[in-house]
């Protein structure tokens, strides 16, 4: 869709390309102690761990963080093709909680990619044990994704 | 289903009485800087302002913090009559970004409950404007709201 | 978003001419025995009889034709403002089951409409007893309700 | 969970015998023209064709027989294990429209399956290419799958 990035690089390069810019500004991900463990086109790997400031008087997850996490390897897989590409839509279905200390894996691929639009999943596991499943939807609004970041404040790409 | 605080009290003080057993146990919303507005029979309502570290680049908030301002909100209402009370599935819809320094409100309400199931929708506005519309599902797992707070380490109530 | 229709008419109207148009086309629904009850900006009512065909084994309705009752309520309610508009995205959780005879009442009804994305609220009920809640996000594809009918085969509008 | 069927049975046989007991029994599938590919443990893969009782004046599929059909593939693969079990709730994405005489194919997998509650994903696809993805929870609701057909009628196997 654009000419900038995606079109002198190869697609592995353009993801960490669209990672590294993305990931500079990130305030919200970088704060939760989020680490990116690998990206590729339409994939991505981030990892966390679930500290005291994120859970519950039982010593669980709050389902916010574990969310969180997931939205973030969403972001980062589905603006791996180098356009700028948004939330519109996104479920989560909690599995087992998660706990205070566990270091959460979620892991994005992409299902589909159409147009503008693209679904991905994400599975969120701690010591490979599944926690929950999260299902995004995109929308690619327009733009490469390095001239929008500094050009487009209205898109909310996390 | 539990004899212990509902049948004594009005669903007015059993919603209140739930809610401040959460939430002095709730880390994590307290973390957020979430507050409570109000609570009652199937509804909460909360707040939450959009900080620094919320954000991306653009100063547009981390879906995961809308999210988890929703999922709180949906919790309040879910566990208000009295017994404990799990998120199962949530989905969210994202509408328009929310930005720093924005006082999010969170609004539950009830829209089913059969057996041990029931739906809340929760819309999420800024200054009455929305920025999301959220709907979970929620699985009442048995035993009062307090006793269980006390005894139950695997449930995810946030 | 149309001079079309939409400008010379009262929303009402409009609403009334976007049905009568769709239902003129829609093989589907009639094939299904479905009826309109009601229509108006953003809303719309239909009714489906559950038959012998719809249903398995059990004489309880396949939750394909519940859908598809909610889903034509949403189709009718997501056009009602005369441009085009089509489902992306639709969620359902089934309550109780339908039973043969069940005469099933879909009311559809307007959440949120932000530039071309739309979300709507169905509820499917029999007797006055909650089914089925139904969620739908739609997305207006450019063009009056009428021309694009005749023109855009592409478009989904049951 | 059960002893019947289950444990004197392979898997693949469980599955085969579950889903020729549901079958036999699904007015509604059969009725619209639905065909058994194949089913295993966690899986199971259905045809349909559309018709042009299922179409609207463009030709193309209402979205009800499309989610019909994934909802039938979902119900034959969460049954498979030879447990009664229910949906609770689904959402499905429509990436492109079914036309008049596209042989649909849906193609259900287990992606999680925990306690009670079990996620499964549906793609439907119309010679290769992805029409619509779909996602299902399920809740098995206890009994084994041919002594339940016979007693619960308030079960909805479609």
């Amino acid at each position: 869709m654009t000419a900038g990035i995606a079109s002198v690089r190869s697609s592995e390069e353009t993801a960490r390309l669209a990672a590294d810019t993305m990931w500079a500004g990130d305030n919200a991900s970088r704060a939760l102690g989020m680490e990116i463990l690998g990206v590729g086109p339409g994939t991505a790997t981030l990892a966390m761990t679930v500290t005291e400031a994120m859970t519950n008087g039982h010593g669980t997850a709050h389902g916010g963080f574990i969310f969180a996490l997931a939205d973030s390897a969403f972001a980062f897989a589905c603006n791996s093709h180098g356009d700028v590409t948004v939330a519109s839509h996104c479920d989560i279905t909690f599995i087992r909680p998660g706990k205070r200390g566990d270091r959460l894996i979620a892991t994005a691929r992409e299902v589909s990619r159409a147009g503008r639009s693209g679904i991905y999943d994400v599975r969120v596991s701690a010591d490979g044990v599944t926690i929950a499943e999260f299902r995004g939807m995109s929308r690619t609004v327009g733009g490469s994704f390095i001239e929008a970041v500094a050009s487009a404040p209205e898109s909310r790409t996390p």
